[in-house]
């Protein structure tokens, strides 16, 4: 019978005629943990009412266009942490960042050397790498999907009144050496949405709802794993505090600028530009 | 920089800046649990995006008459957990129980021996005991709040087509010797409302969503600890599998039946009728 001292165990045991193994297994642990947690916290019943408020407001937030319990899971830094466990990089091949919650149209096939930005605002940026394996191989014919924000901090579907649609997003082909490259801006930080629960956590702890600035990458080949990451700019604020845990030392690059009217008119950019240099690792 | 490895540290870093030193502490707690929990399982990102939206579906199944997150709290102990840790009985005072969401009008005042069945449907019982303090002394003028479902499994709130408003409710007063005693039906075990996330839940995991009979008490009187319990019937079905967990052996009490045609003239029973008795010990 339920006491405080066996609170987990009765609660675990009334999983025990879970037929799925892997959902029993889950629902151990987690109960096991959550009572750890009340116990440890000795959390107090107006506590317990305001953490109930609190996640029913977070599903109430959601809707087809904004998922706050995602938001959520972002800011706890339990999306990194999924993400980095299923995505155990090895040998060497990139590392794995989260998805985020803009990849919701399809990026449209660009040919390599392609703009981007169909708005020709923001500060011109070559962006080009190589895939190969993990044995330095090339990998001819790849898959690299990129979207971006532009130099305001904004997707595209964030702005549709402002910014074409497909704004920074491309789908492109590595060439036979495995090689990509692509015309762009240089993307910005931004926040993360913070009029719901979500953002008023950040603010009840004093933290910031920023991003450093980033550009995202899907590369997949067949008979490599896909990667999903990101490439961040060096430069930008808060590498140090992404207020999604997203940041990780492999994925940071320079973007230099380039003062070259010859090679600039060659790549059809204007001068002075930078460029972002990302190479892609795959695992077999 | 996150890693798998200092996750956890990483995120509860991020919470250093939080001014209210007890939101920082519940927060740190939080995030090491959830972490590790997340760990322990190796959560797969399908599991990661079927918790996600079992989660968003708890908040929007809850409105102005349905909390399911309260549910979900219920059926995973933490309810209970809560009640307990904050309400530790001592020196033989009763024990503690959840408060549940049918307490959500106020018992209507009534005299001591009113018959708070106003249908007058069920099998009729008597409740009745004594309020006192730990060291034994009877305490007047207690105030006693009861509820409970009737022999359906109902509350009246759940069925107001058909049982009268207040039915089985009432607020009682203990006389000069702390006791209290009025006429009611016997009370039945009931299913919890299965038709959101937290019924899904127990479907999947093979758990019955009853909860077994009882009466609802809340006794408090100046100068002593408000208790918050039930009182179970010893006879009912799911003693020992509360879909709740609200429990405790010293508050199973028999419902004898009393053959005795006088006494219930006296009363204004039936005859036969039950007879059920829970003393309550208030701490100082």
């Amino acid at each position: 019978m339920f006491s405080e001292e066996r609170s987990a165990e009765v609660v675990t045991a009334s999983f025990a005629g879970t037929r799925d193994e892997r959902l029993r297994e889950i629902m151990g642990a987690l109960v096991e943990h959550l009572h750890a947690f009340i116990k440890e916290v000795e959390l107090t019943e107006a506590e317990w009412a305001a953490a109930i408020d609190f996640l029913t407001r977070t599903g109430q937030k959601s809707d087809a266009n904004r998922q706050e319990f995602i938001l959520l899971s972002d800011v706890l830094g339990a999306s990194m942490l999924v993400e980095t466990i299923n995505h155990r990089a090895g040998g060497g091949s990139t590392e794995s960042t989260v998805l985020g919650p803009f990849h919701m149209v399809a990026s449209p096939r660009r040919e390599l050397g392609d703009d981007v930005a169909l708005d020709g605002k923001g500060t011109p940026c070559l962006v080009s790498g190589q895939v190969t394996g993990v044995g330095g191989e090339p990998v001819p014919g790849a898959s690299v999907d990129i979207w971006q924000a532009n130099e305001d901090g904004f997707y595209d579907v964030q702005q549709p009144d402002i910014q074409p649609a497909l704004n920074l997003r491309g789908l492109f082909t590595t060439d036979a050496d495995g090689r990509f490259w692509f015309r762009s801006v240089v993307p910005k930080y931004y926040p993360i949405p913070v009029d719901g629960p979500a953002g008023q956590l950040l603010e009840a702890t004093g933290r910031h709802p920023y991003r450093p600035a980033h550009l995202h990458f899907i590369v997949s080949a067949p008979g490599y794993r896909t990667v999903t990451t990101h490439v961040f700019v060096a430069d930008s604020p808060y590498l140090d505090s992404d207020a999604v845990f997203g940041v990780k030392e492999s994925l940071i690059r320079e973007a230099p600028t380039v003062d070259d009217p010859a090679r600039a008119a060659e790549l059809g950019l204007a001068n002075p530009f930078r460029t972002l240099t990302f190479d892609v690792v795959l695992q077999r």
